[in-house]
């Protein structure tokens, strides 16, 4: 079975004795620090560092078990029951769910190939006074794009024209395979910016350490839910991945990590193109974990999923990634955790389960 | 200053080298269940080892980020606005904030040296229908009290008879320093109690494992919405804690801490008798981390605090330990991070303190 569910890193990309060494060292120099109940901000040194890479006060930086967690965060402390949120359409089901959990009216605005549609957002926007906005720049989950910059400006003078909030989440940001770095939409609006990281896609899931930075009294906010929430995040962790950083290890680690993927993500495109041209449309990433396909044919996700298990593949609903419920037609396709061989023979089944619909 | 603030482990309790081990040889061990997502419940051989230690099913134990964070995720997922629950009064502060913030209406049960107030618990449980009691049954935090056996029977008894839920709390529970463990509420009726637990007072607060476990319908409500917040725990602390257990170094750990804490409760109930046994009356734990003293004179807390501070003491406001608000005449004296001189000092200042007020 070969599974095209899994957003999940490669096993084989975790540095496992690097980590068990970080984590021993982490432990020998900051037990103090580690073992006692800390800050809610989470561990000091880690936030320093994130910190000084952006221009920052470490307190404007909290760390948290994952990003989710801190997505969490924001709903509870901003969202109150009728508050709008913008989100990509598709976009992270996690969040959406998130979202709506704590009461938010979640609406989609239609990502085209280089970001959101900015005229229907601008539409959205004057219709339903959003509270903020939820985009994942770089490498988007689950359709693979890249907001352009042209967009990135627009979308920036949008939410300073209408004076609202933005959530960017970039946990895919550092996996880029080709091309060069967009500038975030942070650095263009940083007063109305929470950016969200993570150091799942780079060094390991397990150990939950997500990021947010971004206006102090924002993070203000976000800190005190995660106060009353458990107190403290878990340290052991957070420490573990800034002795990794700071022994110098992550430049290579991701560099590993690129000489990994990109050869899936090429095979991925290569095998779209060779069997699929016909059958749907995608987005070309030059990074991150997911290409998203949309189908041309008029398919339910249900027989999509169900054909596909009797033939070998698993995947997604797609309805999950659109706030309005559409998207039987989209099929997310993660490539990190598959082999060649398998990305080549899961397209193969894809393209004969699609033409047998 | 001495800080009778701080509810927490004595630095020097931490077993830095030990834990810096276990972490390591988890890694080692268990790097592919640890660095990749894992079961939203937890790390599964240390779910297995609680379960077997009450003869339950792995899928009962959820582990979590503190067991603070638990208390929330019962309060996301079991109660609706409207609902009440029953706390003993005075109570666990944060987990009187948490349950308001989920919506629900907390109502004190006054507390007395053996436990709840249960013709008062009766009376509250006919007039307000409570979905569930919250109760700390070892050494409550902030009284010290422990429940009488015979008042858990009767209290189990009453939870039967009007079909509440029981949210029993007994992270202090293996920190007896003299005396004989006393059966959980959790034990009597199993089938509508969720017992919350943590390594955070046995090994170190900062790994933040706390644990839950009970019915099954139960459990996999909570699960889910851990799930919906944080996909998966943080699984590094929670297998290094798994590995300290199972290289047999727990009971040895739980020893030290007896040895470390046993003196300091002593010298804090002398130098009560000795100084305040005119200025108020407290419970004599026999373990735990607290002696809650209520004193005899009407003070307000906010002067208390403040003379205190003048003169070398840090206390909590008592007020924060009620769900109606009093608790002005009460003191939180947690001992087990002060030494005995601390201790004998602080309590000194606090009765000249008292009297001047």
């Amino acid at each position: 079975m070969i599974a095209f569910t899994r957003g999940v890193p490669a096993t084989e990309a975790f540095p496992v004795e690097a980590l068990g060494e970080c984590a021993a060292s982490a432990l020998a120099k900051y037990s103090s620090q580690i073992l006692q109940y800390g800050s809610f901000r989470g561990f000091g040194p880690l936030r320093e560092f994130i910190a000084a890479g952006h221009g920052l006060q470490p307190d404007q930086v909290l760390l948290s078990q994952g990003a989710l967690q801190i997505v969490d965060f924001v709903a509870r402390s901003l969202i109150t029951p009728g508050s709008t949120v913008l989100v990509e359409q598709p976009s992270y089901d996690r969040v959406i769910k998130v979202l709506r959990r704590a009461g938010a009216t979640v609406v989609g605005v239609p990502l085209q190939e280089d970001g959101m549609d900015l005229t229907a957002c601008e539409e959205l926007i004057r219709e339903h006074h959003p509270l903020m906005t939820y985009v994942i720049s770089d490498f988007q989950n689950p359709s693979g794009t890249t907001m352009s910059e042209a967009k990135r400006r627009a979308f920036a003078a949008l939410a300073e024209q209408y004076g609202m909030l933005v959530l960017e989440d970039v946990p895919y940001r550092r996996l880029r395979y080709a091309g060069d770095d967009v500038p975030t939409i942070q650095s263009m609006i940083p007063h109305r910016t929470i950016q969200l990281g993570s150091f799942s896609k780079l060094l390991s899931p397990g150990l939950r350490v997500g990021l947010a930075f971004g206006p102090q009294q924002y993070m203000d906010r976000l800190g005190k839910t995660a106060q009353d929430t458990y107190i403290t995040p878990s340290l052991l962790s957070q420490a573990t991945v800034f002795e990794f950083i700071d022994t110098g290890l992550l430049p290579a680690q991701i560099e590993k990590l690129h000489n990994l993927y990109r050869p899936r993500l090429s095979e991925l495109l290569a095998v779209l193109d060779a069997e699929m041209a016909d059958l749907g449309t995608w987005a070309r990433p030059e990074g991150g974990f997911f290409v998203g396909v949309t189908l041309n044919k008029s398919v339910k996700a249900e027989a999509l999923i169900a054909r596909g298990l009797e033939k070998g593949i698993q995947l997604t609903n797609g309805r999950d990634f659109f706030a309005d419920g559409r998207g039987d037609t989209f099929v997310r396709l993660p490539f990190c955790a598959l082999t060649t061989e398998e990305i080549d023979e899961g397209v193969r089944t894809l393209a004969q389960v699609v033409r047998s619909l």
